[in-house]
């Protein structure tokens, strides 16, 4: 906590900034403190003091300084201006922050965000992405482009079963399990329900893709669509970026509709993309207990329809590059 | 559109990759492509040539790809053929887009968002970033830092009535009218009634603060908070940054409760944050029409509880800072 007299000085600062940026401006919106100086001072300090009002102490600052930058035709005058601006603010917000506390982070979810891992990962740990998105967003479009510029494996649902399917370790039925539309006998349907409990097949592959996504991530830096893998990989403690990609429901139909070459009308696409929705919704709750699509289940959110799918791609580079350089 | 030659030059040269990067890592998760060589690059011909299944395309790429990178024993014969997948790709995308054709961007929204535009802003333009923000997310705090590390001003609906009320063109009425606890007597009432048309106190502050706006975006850079800024800015077709930041309800909670220093309680700040999300939905909708806090009304959506405040300012640095580097 600041002593009495360092807040008195701040205040006599702050008084005396505005007074000297009112005289370089002379501009219309006048002085933030007038009248009586011995009364904005204690006002002043009364203000720097108080655990209730720091926006206001905050507004005040931004007044002057919003004021201060339009000084232009005395750049000498103007730079020792946001000098003194620049130490006054410094010491304002760490007496205030000494008074209010809290930053809003999350230790726990910040630990797992690795874009905000300054130092904390060496050259050798994986850059895991996990991706959401909404259909017709062209967010598979990004994430595999993605995955190309940063030279790192891509991971969708149908590779993931892919592998699954391959693996020695899986067994006939397993294989079985994840061609959907495959139909089993009443004889494979009770083997398989005595092998997994009886949860049913999307259970299984849910639990199956949770397994390997996690050994993945061990192995090697990747891009991962959907899956509910920034759910597993937070359950697990793997670091990793989850971005949901989403785009206005219009775009994405009409996106929906262009693609399918008048095998859709825009009617059936319109109602395409709004069931892909509802099925989303349902499953992330499911699987999950959150609500898919919201922001503050991911780091970040984007809407592609506002850069594009190679905008998309570059934006997620410059949030991603800046720690890591990744080799092929 | 590709001819029929050069999609069965590309389909042999993603056969003999796969053969090669076979031979390579002698994986255990074998070859994309096995059995009768013609079958297999007539298939491939077939696919590439599909409307209907680029997806599986990509996967079996991705597949050869993520293979393709685990070769770490030998660096010369790991570059040639990553080299090799590179031309494969890019063709392969090529063919496909002229196929399917189809970005996700929306014009008229990109137009707007300037962090996609390379070179179409000049020195001059301003940068306005406008914040959207849920209670207790610290995305105030964000805000302020963020304007002061950009050397840019900084507005929030305090600082945009003291401006609004500091205007030499508006009158006494004005004045009072935005000292929102000021109550006003059955005169002035009846004054207001008529000079604005029976609107009410919030519309004309919303009618205010939208023409301040256009006319401050016209002379200077800013970070702006709330004020529905995003939809005011791209209904009068001004180039800006939309970003909504939210975190977890809970953290919120917690935040709005340390913050108190026991003035609320931590029920109580329960019940405030939830008041909050509600009013604020219900204004939002009021005024734009649009779901506040929706992904796809901003360009990007931050939860803080991922990056802290100074992460949180850190990534939108990023974000922004590619195009523009701006002076105090």
């Amino acid at each position: 906590m600041a002593d009495k007299n360092q807040i008195i000085d701040l205040a006599n600062r702050i008084y005396n900034l505005d007074e000297k940026v009112y005289e370089a401006t002379g501009s219309n919106l006048g002085r933030i403190y007038h009248g009586d100086k011995n009364k904005c001072i204690n006002d002043l300090v009364e203000l720097i003091s108080s655990e209730a009002n720091s926006s206001i102490l905050r507004s005040e600052l931004a007044l002057i300084s919003n004021m201060a930058r339009t000084i232009k035709n005395n750049p000498v005058l103007h730079k020792k201006i946001m000098k003194e601006y620049g130490s006054i603010f410094d010491e304002a917000m760490a007496i205030q922050e000494s008074i209010e506390g809290g930053d809003i982070i999350n230790p726990e979810i910040a630990e797992l965000n690795m874009s905000n891992l300054e130092n904390r990962f060496g050259k050798d740990d994986n850059l895991i992405i996990c991706i959401g998105r909404s259909y017709g967003c062209a967010g598979t479009d990004i994430g595999f482009k993605l995955a190309d510029k940063l030279r790192i494996s891509y991971y969708d649902v149908s590779i993931v079963n892919e592998i699954l399917q391959r693996n020695e370790e899986h067994e006939e039925t397993d294989r079985a399990l994840f061609q959907t539309k495959v139909k089993r006998t009443p004889a494979q349907w009770w083997r398989d329900f005595k092998k997994y409990h009886g949860l049913s097949r999307a259970d299984v592959e849910f639990f199956n893709t949770s397994r390997k996504l996690v050994e993945l991530a061990k192995q090697e830096s990747f891009v991962i669509m959907g899956r509910y893998a920034e759910n597993i990989l937070t359950r697990n403690h793997i670091p990793h970026i989850s971005i949901f990609i989403t785009a206005p429901r219009k775009l994405r139909i009409q996106r929906t509709y262009q693609i399918s070459k008048e095998k859709l009308t825009y009617k059936q696409a319109a109602k395409y993309v709004m069931k892909e929705d509802r099925a989303h919704l349902r499953r992330y709750a499911f699987y999950t207990g959150k609500k898919w699509g919201e922001a503050d289940n991911y780091d970040m959110t984007i809407n592609s329809a506002s850069y594009g799918i190679d905008g998309s791609v570059d934006l997620i580079m410059r949030i991603v590059a800046k720690n890591r350089a990744h080799e092929g």
